[in-house]
């Protein structure tokens, strides 16, 4: 009976959200375009990100229908069942998510044309919102009802492991496929447009340019879509699983991690209907957005909490959890948006190697304060805030606005798509100007999101790893004995091995597309005079077989590790393997995220009129940094995210079984 | 009475080494120079490098004192006095070898001009040797001889650790110092001389040209010594801690790891002087010359635990200490120099920002099997080599060695130095293609030799961290206790920290040499045309300040991390900052010394004349992936290398207080 009233409550909000889809989509509809060219150039693009989609999930089906088949045979149809659930619930997120994506851009555009960037900023802002929404309600609801089906039966921990599982492995493949696409069309694009023949980003004569708004789609939104969806339904299920071993058993622990992320997306949704009431400056309205959502969760969960008599400690992981996400956010902000990136600039007088050498130190030296600040969170929450389960509810809190925060981030892919359209719909420069400016913003918005996600994978993957622990009945992993030191060691190498597999990936595709792009300017007469259409969709081709190849190697990488690990040096090896991979992991992302961005705005900085401007010998130093950044910060970057949280995972289910 | 002898044996093949300098020392002075330029430059040189050293070393100096008197006043003037003794070896040691190698080169020159191939490779051969020599035989007697005399106190530990911090610390300062000043030198030079001037390599027009010589000599001799010096004494004094716990106390075991390093000296004399006697090849020479030395170890070892009754168990450490270090050099080798240069050459084509991309994922990539590797032969030598002393005891039997290897290791510098005189002597070009012939060879035994230092380092920070955990009375290191994970997560953020200080270093210092050199070509009348002479002493100046300016931030971070999470977090917290700074160290000097490496052999490569050869655009984006490389492999990623020796001798000593 208690168990009903949850459950209803749970679904209630997941369909509070679910509204707020419906609404945001509906608004992106209502705008008409009046201009043939950017419907029919939107239409390329959304068509092409369509069949990449399309391509990309009947391999993933594949993986997920073999997986299906090996956890029907080792556990039960059950587990399998719940497996695929949490693969389909991903899947359909991304799509969800891109689909919105790709007619938001065009509204956008036509509302910059007509209207101005006020009314272009809420089309980007509610096509973000549209993946946002999806992420919160979709896993909250799913959770929910397998909470509501199952808690009762023993194998309640395996079902939403499997089900977390599922949402891991799309989620990997969705991230690093997208990423191999975004990248290599954006780099094959900009090395030979840019550098080569000197044409400007997005102009219409660069065959890769519809590959390179593809990308945008199918990285930026899609991938970061499945990222997101995953470390929320992480956090979720370890919370829970950490919860279930409290003795006398006790509903209120188990549902709690459910409670603050109810509160969480209601906070959203308060947080984005309040404040598109009024004539905000897009800056303020994201920032004031995200604050009333954490208002609103903090304030719920104090009540809840007081209501439900539940210890006030978990008060303290709460705070914790959503100050971290913020500190975490303004020191990204610091690396990529201040002081650092004019020295970087500066700096890029002397030439490209000199702006690599100092955009990878930028990067190393911004992870050092924020892996600090959650060693000491974790430190906070584990000894005032509750244990373990104390941990991972500062990890549920941090992702429990994910409904805002998601929004925030992904809004600027959607207007750096909608300047694309511009330009190639040869809009007056006014229109681009203006998309551009929501593009800068979005970038900022962007590198905090990315800062957040890695904060958050952090934290879910040391709440699944005390999760593994428990559930394998290790009281101690100590450093000293050597088996455990070599599973630390070797977990270590995975997020370095990853890495290289997809910046090289991204390499070698960007190299056939700098060939192909070439040939066309070559054998294509009158393309560089704009009298003759190149074919973009070679180009595209080229991203999507480069994408669909290149993501399989990597996944069954760090599949295997866990599995192999387990099964030859035990199971306290493996708790070394996950202990190292989460580390080295989280201190290489920081890294490449943090440097990408500062290359990407150091560029921006000097394009903006500093130290000589466009054309440049430092602006050419520039547009080499930016493009090392590229798979730095959008493929190889997030899928060390994932990584950690794939594995830990894993490790969990193999315990369980 | 068995002290005694034990003691004059030591001496006694410390002495033989010494005569080996003698003798390498004699043969290098018979070479009389037939050229006033050459002899001119090579003076110009010396000169520099002498009073940067002295510069330097006054710094060093400053800060030994300083510590001398902590320590007099925190342990004992006894204490004071080891570490004192340290400092002073490590200075002396890099002194000579750097005294030798700037007589070595001229010898070089003058040899290659007059001799050929042969003659001109045995003087670089034997300017190497002098180093590697010195380092084993400095090393080796020092510590018998503390051995000798304070065996008997109880604070034996405490007098060689602090001979071990003194050594490392020394270390520390010469690398970062040589590193910096080298590279920013060698990046200043080619920056402008070969990207912007279109001049070649060590044309003496350029006004850096002195300074990137010089920084040859102070950065890869004087800097690799003190490195490879600190190893040694490291894996000794660990050993020899972790032996005297033995109860009942056993003279045998703790002067173990001397007898095996007296053996290896003995091979390493073996192997170089029988090898000189025939007409070999260089690179058959130098391998031979290897092989004989460790089979010499190999030998010698097992004779003398038979001899002394001692367990085969160590044999098996011993073994694998050799083998190991052999095949972290053959997987070096393969990542610089095989396949993988090859395709980073082609992928050049693309542009400098593939060529960065792509290198970089091969310094990742190459991670991998070493630290695997290494991981491995940890688990084997505690399971079947005797546990946490037969882990030093492979570490002790991998640096054994060191006399022969450091030899090897360092002839390329030499070559290198040799051809830049040669060149602005304007010799004839087959002097400088048979000192590039030389160079090229020293560039992947160089590379072999930096795979070596760093696994010699792992497994030397593990041995100190095992003393570490025995002095404090740690039994277990739990890594789920949250205090022990945040001092991993600590200590894993150091080596980024550093590396990021050290790059930008050498950024910030190769800016401020463009710019020399490019108002030099501007305001000199006459410079490029080749009529008027460069300044080159400004350049000189320029790097000398700039290295000391910046070896102190990362120093005193070093030294303090440690320092405060001992008194902040505690004993238990900084085992975890000693893995955790390990751990990312390993992986990250890995990276950047195979990545540069790389990255040089694949310009190398193209310039031989492939993919267009020098002066096409391959060339190009290959000298800017080059220049990225240099403080990868030259500055920061031998920094790490003793970083994590530092930090874990420190936290020796600090527990030992």
């Amino acid at each position: 009976m208690q168990q009903l009233s949850y459950f209803l409550a749970f679904a209630g909000t997941s369909f509070a959200g679910v509204l707020v889809i419906g609404w945001l989509l509906s608004i992106i509809k209502s705008v008409k375009s009046d201009s043939a060219v950017a419907t029919k150039i939107a239409g390329a693009i959304r068509e092409s990100a369509m069949t990449f989609i399309r391509e990309e999930y009947s391999i993933i089906l594949l993986v997920v229908a073999l997986v299906a088949a090996l956890l029907t045979y080792f556990a039960s149809p059950l587990a399998a069942a719940a497996f695929v659930a949490g693969s389909f619930t991903s899947l359909a997120t991304g799509f969800v998510g891109m689909h919105a994506a790709t007619l938001a851009n065009l509204s956008t555009t036509i509302q910059a044309k007509n209207h101005g960037e006020r009314a272009a900023f809420l089309m980007a802002l509610f096509g973000g919102g549209v993946m946002g929404f999806a992420v919160a309600s979709t896993g909250l609801f799913s959770i929910a009802l397998l909470t509501y089906l199952f808690l009762d039966q023993p194998a309640f921990a395996i079902i939403i492991t499997c089900f977390g599982v599922g949402a891991s492995l799309v989620a990997f493949f969705a991230r690093i496929g997208g990423g191999i696409f975004t990248k290599s069309a954006d780099v094959g694009a900009d090395l030979v447009g840019k550098l080569e023949a000197g044409i400007p980003e997005d102009d219409p004569r660069n065959p890769a340019v519809i590959a390179d708004n593809v990308g945008d789609c199918v990285g930026d939104t899609a991938g970061m879509g499945a990222d997101i969806y995953e470390s929320y339904i992480g956090t979720l299920i370890s919370s829970m699983i950490l919860a279930l071993n409290f003795a006398p058993f006790s509903l209120k622990h188990v549902t709690l991690p459910l409670v603050i992320s109810a509160i969480g997306l209601i906070g959203s949704i308060v947080g984005l209907v309040s404040n598109t009431l009024f004539k905000l400056e897009p800056a303020t309205l994201l920032r004031n957005a995200n604050y009333v959502a954490m208002a609103v969760l903090i304030a719920g969960s104090y009540a809840y909490l007081t209501w439900a008599h539940l210890p006030m400690t978990y008060f303290v992981a709460i705070i914790l959890g959503c100050v971290g996400g913020v500190i975490i956010g303004l020191i990204t902000e610091y690396y990529t948006g201040s002081t650092p990136i004019k020295k970087l600039a500066n700096i890029s007088r002397s030439g490209a190697a000199t702006n690599i050498i100092y955009g990878l130190s930028i990067g190393m030296e911004s992870t050092v304060l924020p892996v600090i600040l959650l060693a000491l969170l974790v430190l906070g929450a584990f000894s005032y805030g509750g244990g373990s389960f104390g941990v991972s509810l500062a990890a549920v809190a941090m992702l429990a606005t994910v409904g805002i925060t998601m929004t925030v981030d992904s809004f600027g892919a959607i207007a750096d798509n909608a300047g694309g359209i511009a330009e190639m719909s040869k809009f007056d420069s006014k229109v681009r100007k203006t998309t551009d400016k929501l593009d800068a913003l979005g970038n900022t918005t962007a590198a905090m999101g990315k800062g957040f996600a890695i904060g958050s994978a952090l934290l879910a993957a040391l709440a699944l790893f005390s999760a593994y622990a428990q559930e394998a009945g290790i009281d101690s992993l100590n450093i000293l004995d050597p088996l455990i030191l070599a599973g630390m060691f070797i977990g270590a190498t995975i997020p370095f091995l990853v890495s290289a597999l997809t910046m090289r990936s991204v390499g070698d595709a960007a190299l056939l597309m700098v060939m192909e792009v070439r040939r066309q300017f070559k054998e294509i007469p009158g393309l560089l005079a704009g009298t003759a259409e190149p074919d973009y969709k070679r180009c595209v081709a080229i991203s999507t077989r480069a994408a669909l190849r290149e993501m399989i190697l990597p996944a069954i990488l760090t599949v295997a590790a866990p599995i192999t690990v387990r099964y030859v040096l035990g199971i306290y090896a493996l708790g070394g393997l996950l202990v190292g991979a989460t580390l080295v992991g989280v201190l290489l992302a920081l890294m490449m995220a943090n440097g990408g961005g500062a290359w990407d705005n150091a560029k921006k900085y000097i394009e903006a009129g500093n130290f000589g401007g466009k054309g440049s010998d430092a602006h050419h130093a520039a547009v080499i940094g930016d493009t090392v950044g590229d798979p730095f910060k959008d493929t190889s970057g997030p899928a060390l995210n994932i990584l950690i949280k794939l594995m830990s995972v894993i490790a969990l289910l193999l315990v369980l079984l």
